[in-house]
Formats: structure tokens, C-alpha cells, sequence
């Protein structure tokens, strides 16, 4: 019999063939998202196609089977042990499902996608119904294959989010959207009502990149391995940990757009950046969820990028690169602008204080529609209806409405929820974080490194090692708690709105 | 029995499995001298040599020589006929070399080229001498392997150049030298010498990239299928033939560099945009050889670029981007003194009228070590002899003579002779087409379309369904002949040098 470090060392040499498939698809996805000249797209397709086709392989292989069962509760090195694991699951994922199923899915998923942009165009839900009926369908049917102990829902949340629940998340939704929903009302009743028309005048794109790139630098995200790109659909992409590449989108009338988009972009990278050089080669070595993600991401956007220790800090330098209207602007009345809350029809527009709201409207609908309580044609209804409750309005069209996400019509139900907890996520971090150091004083004066390496220190560095909830509980020694995030939104948007 | 269709079918899906590996390859390469950061370099080489591998295995599969052996002779299918030739070859050439022997000599190669980079720098041939005699052992041995008819350099001239016999290198080179050394006396005595300070003087990147791409639409270079970023070493490269990007290198103080290059650049991806597409996806959508590539670089950048009525279309354009001082410098001054003739210890830095002569002293040597008449040892006595004999002057150092190129380091023999045979092809490709439309009137006003088809039909379309020789004889009716270089040149140089 073979020698477990001998079939460590064959298991080590899969995920490293595993791992160059991925990182190439990485790499011609970055190129069509921004080089690729247009002409050249079509081949791009089908190489990227085979090359998905070749990873999708190796993962449900035979050879990948007979791994797992050789080193599953046998192997004792830490990392090959969590690898397998991460194998098995998506072993499991694939293999779970009948063939022929997943081959009608694939090809009803891209057939919806083009159909849902139509009905977006034509702001006519009723095109895209039947396919969604049939997303939802195959959704629900997936879930009974892959399993759950209580609600289906969860299966799905699961792909997203592993460990967290349906009932976890009714639990904190439900506290969440109280506070929310009556923060915003307060704030709709203020009489100091920031004005964000202080912040619009002509920014040249070369001057917003100038000053992004040293807010970057600053806060750590490392240029000898990384790079900056211009796309319509700013990203964050992975080719390796010491190739971790950002895109961003200028709009030289709203500098906003660029400046927070970047610092949000940088705050996954900066996860990447960061996972253990340990790691590299095998499936571990990314973030551990998309919620633990947007919880980076959000952190530097949010907690810090749009706090006013920061602008403190920031604002002269940003005044140097900025348009002379700026020169009348004073820090007090910029930093309220950038924090104006505004109750909007489209959910990537809306204010840090109103997007969980934008969430809990999706989650309650895609937990319905998976557990038969909403039928697909009441859809339109019933998101009005939850917007003027949740939000207090009420979109004027579909394309402003339930059309306005790709999301459903790529499949993917349990996504959503992800961004809400990525909020409560960083709140709740950024809440231990102040219990160990004075967050405000570090971010005024610029000295960003303690905080980044105290990130890198209790998250970034595991990677896939540690599950979402893990980190939240050994990072903040309790369970995922909603009070933080409640308690950071209304102190600061109190203070705002007076 | 499986019918031949059938297979031609499964061929084909092999061929595509190929080019896929083929097309990242490109992209991960092209990224890597372009875009990557530098600490992402060192998994990205890991992941190219996976891929390079699995291309190589597919190469050289049970499976490829079970499809030449079943559709060899039998397929009327033209492009498949072709396709099984090229791929035959491929085969051949790598199951003929005991695979021992080629790992050691990739061992080799790459340590050779560390080699050989440090003897340049120091200037010290000894040095890298016991690589090259290793090298030039390994060449021997597969030249033997592959199989020649007269001459053992055969086989190696074959991997560059299929067709080309070193009895015919040595006819058409030995007139040809005749004839270009005549010429270089001449230059070299006339009185009437162009003045190529006038050029100089700084000339902002932009403003050169800004004419350069003018140029490039305006010769049809089709900027949808194709893409220009800067390099350190400008190149052009295929992802696909409606992906052909090229690369360029700035000299702020000197614009030829940018410009020419661009041009030079700009044939080689003129060729590769206009192979047809019915070739798409198989290993015969590409130049058919080093030596037509180079034809229509230099048919670009040299018989049209630098001939008088491109400038006279051109110069108005370039003196509303160009410093200021070119609005002193009549366009007679201006093209005499693009043409330059200056013998240079560079071959890279050569002028059209003295680059073969470098070529024809790097093939005299090589032919002697792969002949065994010279030895590695006295290469450096040789070569400056040579440089004496062909162009009147003594490399002051190893760095400046045998040294200067990295091509025998990397174990290319055979290889320097393509640079010169695309000056002759050129120039007779050029010749024909000038009996059949008016070249200089066509560039003159700036009417490149008719050339750039011209071209197309009768050269870039076929990609390797034609090989070198086979396109020279239907293009141009006749043999090589460097006549047609000796008397372009000719005509070209006593004008400008009375």
C-alpha cells in the first residue's frame, strides 16, 4: 500500500494542474473584461469554454474520487486536509446532480440571461417568467439533491454562504430591518439634509486615478503584485496571490464613482493579497466566502473610506488633485455629502444605510419563490409591494424593479443574502477591531498598516480554512450579531442628520 | 470501419483541443511581457510550462499518430490533408529524439541563456563557450535524428525555412554579398552623405503613438482584431487571427525606433489578421514560415515605409505631430536621412543595405560548427574576421561581436538565414507586384487597399496551406533570386548617395 505522504504529494500535483486551468480562465476572463479587442472575443469563448470544461473535469474525476476516499480522516497535514474537504464538496456539487440535468440548466441559463436582458430593455417582466419559472424549478430540484436539514433554501444558501441558515438569517433580517427601516425614517424627517450637489464638477479621469492610486498605496494594496484597469463593470480578479488585479469605471462629471469604487475593489484585494503563500496552488487559497469578501470590501469602502477620520486625513491631498469648486467646500460639509441617504429604485445605487433593505426585499422573495409560498407570476406585485414597506417607494417600471438584477436569471438564488451579511460582517469586525486599537486616530494620521495587518492576521491569511461563521466567532468571540452594524449606522447617521 | 468523415470530425476536435492550449499560451505570454505584475511572474511560468506540456503531450499522442496514420492519404479534404502534414511533422520531429535527450538539452537551453546573458555582460566569450559546444553537439546529434538529403544543416534550416538547402543559402548569399559589399564602398565613398541629426529632438510618446496609429489604419492594420501596448522588446503575436496584437518601444529623443518598429510590427500582424478563416482553429492559421513573416515586416517598413512616396503622403501628417525643428527639414533631407547607411557592429541597429551582411556572417559560422569545419572555440577570431571582410570594421569586444545575439544560446540554428531570405523575398515579391499596379503612385496618395489585398490573396490567406518556396514560385513565377534585392537596393542607395 501506498504511503499517505506519497499520495499527498500525487493529490498536491492535481490541485496544482487544477489551479493552472483556473488561473488562465482567470486570466482571458480579465482580458475580455478589458484588453480584448472585439473581433477577438468569439474564439476567446469557446477556448475559455473548453478550458472551464478541462478544470470542470478534473474536479469530478474519478482520480479526484479515489483521492478523497484515500485521504479523507487519514491524512493529518492541515492543509491537504481541508483541501480534500474543499474537493469533496464541490465533488458532491457536480456529481449529485444527473448529467443531462446540468447540460439543460447550462444551456437554459445563458438562453435566460439573454432573454432577461431583453425584458429588462422592454421593462416587460412577463418575458422573462417562464424562464424564471424554470430557474426556479431546476433550483429547487438541485437543492433536494444536494441536501438540507431544515428549510431547501438553505442548500442553496450554502453554495454562498456555508453555515448559515434560513432561520439565521429570518433572525437577524427581521432585527436588522426595524432599526433600518426607522433610521431611515428619522433621517427622511431631518431638516439638515446634506447636499451632494457640492460634490459634481468636471474631474479629469487622469487626476481621480492619480489620487486613487495613492489611497491604494496607502492603505496597502501592493502594485508589484496587482494592477489597475479601466471597465464598464469595475471587478476584482484573481489570477494568483501575487497577482490580484482591480478594475474601475471614471465618471468625470461624479468622482465618487471611481474613488469609492476603488477603495471597495482594493478591500477584496487586499483579502487576496493577503492569503497565506502556504496556501498557494490549492483550492484554499481565496476568500472564504462571498460574504466574508463583501465584508472587506465594505469595511475599506465604508468604515473607513466614508468615515470622517479619513477625510481628515485625505481631503487636502484630495483637494490638490481635485477641480478649484472643492476649494469651497468645507471637510464637514463633503463628508455629509458623501453620506446623503436616499431611498433608491436601483439596489448597486443605494447609500450604505438603505442597501440591506434592497437585500431583505430579495431574500424574502427567492426564499418564497424556492419554498412554493410566491408563485414566479406574482413576482412584480409582490417586489412593489415589499419597496413602498420597506423603502417607502415604488418603482415606475419593472426595468426599475424585479428586472434589475442578473442574478436570478444566471440562476444563482441564496447569492443576495451574502451582501447583507458582508455588512453585518464588517460592522462587527470593525466593532472588535476599535476594542484593540483607536481605529479613528490611526485612519486620521494615515497609518493604515496596523489595521491591515490585524486583518491579515485574524482573516485574510486562512483563506479557505476557516468557514464565514468560524471567522466571525474567533475573530469576534460571538455569533453573528445584526446590534453592530445598527449601532455603527446609527451613530454615524444620526450625528449626520443631526 | 469508421467513416473517414467521422474521423476528419474527431481530427478536427483534436486540433481545436490544441489551439485552445495554443491560444492561452499566447495570452499568458503576451501578459507577461505587457501587463503582469512583477511578483505574479513566478506561478504565472508554472502555469505556462503546465500548458506547454499538455500542448506537447497532444503533440505527440498515440492518439495524433493514430489520426495521421488513418486520414495520411486517404482524406480529400484539402485543409485536413494539410493539416495531417503539419501535424506529422510536429510528431516527427519530437518522437524522433529519445525523450532523455531532450529533457537534458531544455536543461541546457535554460541554463545556457543564463550563460550567455552573463558573458555578455562581461564581454567574455570563454565563458559561455562549453554551452555553445554543448549546444552545437545537441544540434548535431537531432539533425541526424531528423534526417537530411546533402547537407546536416539541412535538417536544422528545415525547422525555419522547409525547403531551403544550404546549396541554395550558399548560391543566392554568395552573389549576394558581391553586390551589397560593392554597394557599401560606394556609400561609403560618396561625398553626398544624408545628415541623420536632423531627426533627433524630443518628440512626446503620445504624440509619436497618435501618428503611428494613423499609420497602422491607413496600411489596414484592423485595430478590432488587433490591439498596441508598449514593450521593452516590441513583437507582434497571434491570439487568434481576429486577435493579432503588436508591441512597441518609445525613444522620446529618437523617433524611428516607434515608428518603423511599428510599421515592421504592423506587416507581421497584416499577415497573420488576413490568413483565412476557413484555417481557423487548426495549426495552419499562421505564416507559413520565419522567412515570409519576415518578407512582409520588412515589406512594410522598409519598401513602403522608408521608400519616398510614403513620405510624401505621410510627411505633412508627421510635421503636425513632430517637434518643431522638422519644420526646417525638407522632405528630400527628411528621406535621405531615414536611409542611412552606416555599417554597425549591431545587427539589430543595421540599415536595409548592410542587415544581410550581418545574417550572411552568422551563417557562414553556423553552417562551420554544424559541419564540423569550425570549432566552437575560435568563433570569436571568426567572427570579427568576417566583420572586417563584410563590412570594414572590428567589433571592439565579444559584446559588440559573437555575443551580441541571444539565438545559439537558445540552441536556434538555423534560424539567422529566415532574416535575410525575407530582404530577397521582399524585394522579389515587391518587383512583381510593381508589374502589376503602380506602387508609388497607390502610397503616394495614401491608396494602400489595393497592396494590402494583392497581398492577402496571394500570400496571407493560404497561412501554411502553402509552404515558402511553393509561395514564392506562384506569387512571383520564378526561383528565389536575389537580384531583385541587389537591384531595389541598388536603384534605392545611388540615388540618395549619387
Amino acid at each position: 500500500m501506498k504511503q499517505i505522504e506519497s499520495i499527498e504529494q500525487d493529490f498536491l500535483e492535481l490541485l496544482k494542474e487544477m489551479d493552472s486551468y483556473r488561473e488562465v480562465i482567470a486570466l482571458a476572463q480579465w482580458d475580455m473584461r478589458t484588453k480584448i479587442p472585439k473581433n477577438g472575443v468569439e474564439q476567446r469563448s469557446e477556448v475559455v469554454g473548453f478550458l472551464a470544461h478541462k478544470l470542470h473535469t478534473l474536479e469530478t474525476s474519478e482520480q479526484m474520487k479515489s483521492f478523497i476516499d484515500r485521504l479523507k480522516g487519514k491524512t493529518t497535514n492541515e492543509i491537504i486536509k481541508k483541501a480534500v474537504e474543499e474537493c469533496e464538496e464541490t465533488y458532491n456539487k457536480s456529481s449529485k446532480i444527473p448529467s443531462n440535468e446540468f447540460k439543460e440548466y447550462v444551456m437554459l441559463q445563458s438562453k435566460s440571461e439573454a432573454v432577461w436582458q431583453e425584458a429588462r430593455e422592454k421593462a416587460d417582466f412577463a418575458l422573462f417568467q417562464p424562464y424564471l419559472e424554470q430557474l426556479v424549478e431546476y433550483n429547487k430540484k438541485f437543492a433536494n439533491y444536494w441536501g438540507y436539514e431544515d428549510n431547501v433554501y438553505d442548500a442553496l444558501l450554502h453554495n454562498f454562504e456555508p453555515g448559515v441558515t434560513t432561520k439565521m438569517l429570518d433572525g437577524v433580517f427581521s432585527k436588522l430591518r426595524t432599526s433600518l427601516t426607522d433610521l431611515v425614517e428619522k433621517v427622511k424627517s431631518s431638516k439638515a439634509k446634506p447636499d451632494p450637489s457640492v460634490l459634481k464638477g468636471h474631474f479629469p479621469k487622469e487626476k481621480q486615478e492619480a489620487f486613487s492610486v495613492e489611497v491604494l498605496k496607502q492603505i496597502g494594496y501592493d502594485f508589484d503584485s496587482g494592477r489597475l484597469d479601466d471597465t464598464i463593470h469595475p471587478f476584482e480578479i484573481t489570477l494568483n496571490g501575487s497577482d490580484v488585479r482591480i478594475t474601475t469605471r471614471y465618471d468625470e462629471e461624479d468622482f465618487r464613482m471611481a474613488v469609492f469604487g476603488i477603495i471597495h475593489e482594493g478591500g477584496h484585494a487586499l483579502y487576496e493579497q493577503n492569503v497565506s503563500k502556504d496556501l498557494a496552488r490549492t483550492p484554499l487559497a481565496s476568500g472564504t466566502s462571498m460574504g466574508i469578501h463583501e465584508s472587506q470590501s465594505l469595511f475599506w469602502e465604508n468604515l473607513i473610506g466614508r468615515s470622517k477620520s479619513f477625510w481628515e486625513h485625505y481631503y487636502e491631498l484630495f483637494r490638490s488633485y481635485a477641480p478649484d469648486s472643492f476649494k469651497n467646500v468645507s471637510l464637514d460639509e463633503f463628508y455629509r455629502s458623501i453620506n446623503e441617504v436616499k431611498p433608491s429604485f436601483i439596489r448597486i445605487e443605494a447609500d450604505e444605510l438603505t442597501y440591506a433593505l434592497h437585500i431583505m426585499i430579495r431574500y424574502e422573495l427567492e426564499k418564497g419563490l424556492i419554498n412554493g409560498d410566491i408563485a414566479v407570476k406574482d413576482l412584480t406585485d409582490l417586489w412593489n409591494k415589499l419597496m413602498v414597506e420597506y423603502l417607502g417607494i415604488e418603482p415606475p417600471s419593472d426595468r426599475e424593479g424585479v428586472l434589475q438584477d442578473i442574478h436570478w436569471a444566471g440562476g444563482d438564488f441564496g447569492y443576495f443574502p451574502s451582501y447583507a451579511l458582508g455588512y453585518m460582517y464588517a460592522a462587527q469586525i470593525h466593532h472588535t477591531l476599535a476594542d484593540e486599537m483607536n481605529i479613528d486616530k490611526l485612519v486620521a494620521s494615515g497609518n493604515f498598516a496596523p489595521i491591515l495587518e490585524w486583518l491579515s492576521k485574524n482573516i485574510h491569511q486562512y483563506g479557505k480554512m476557516k468557514k464565514p461563521l468560524e471567522i466571525i466567532e474567533d475573530v469576534t468571540k460571538e455569533q453573528l450579531n445584526p446590534d453592530y452594524l445598527v449601532e455603527y449606522l446609527t451613530k454615524k447617521y444620526t450625528a449626520i442628520y443631526q
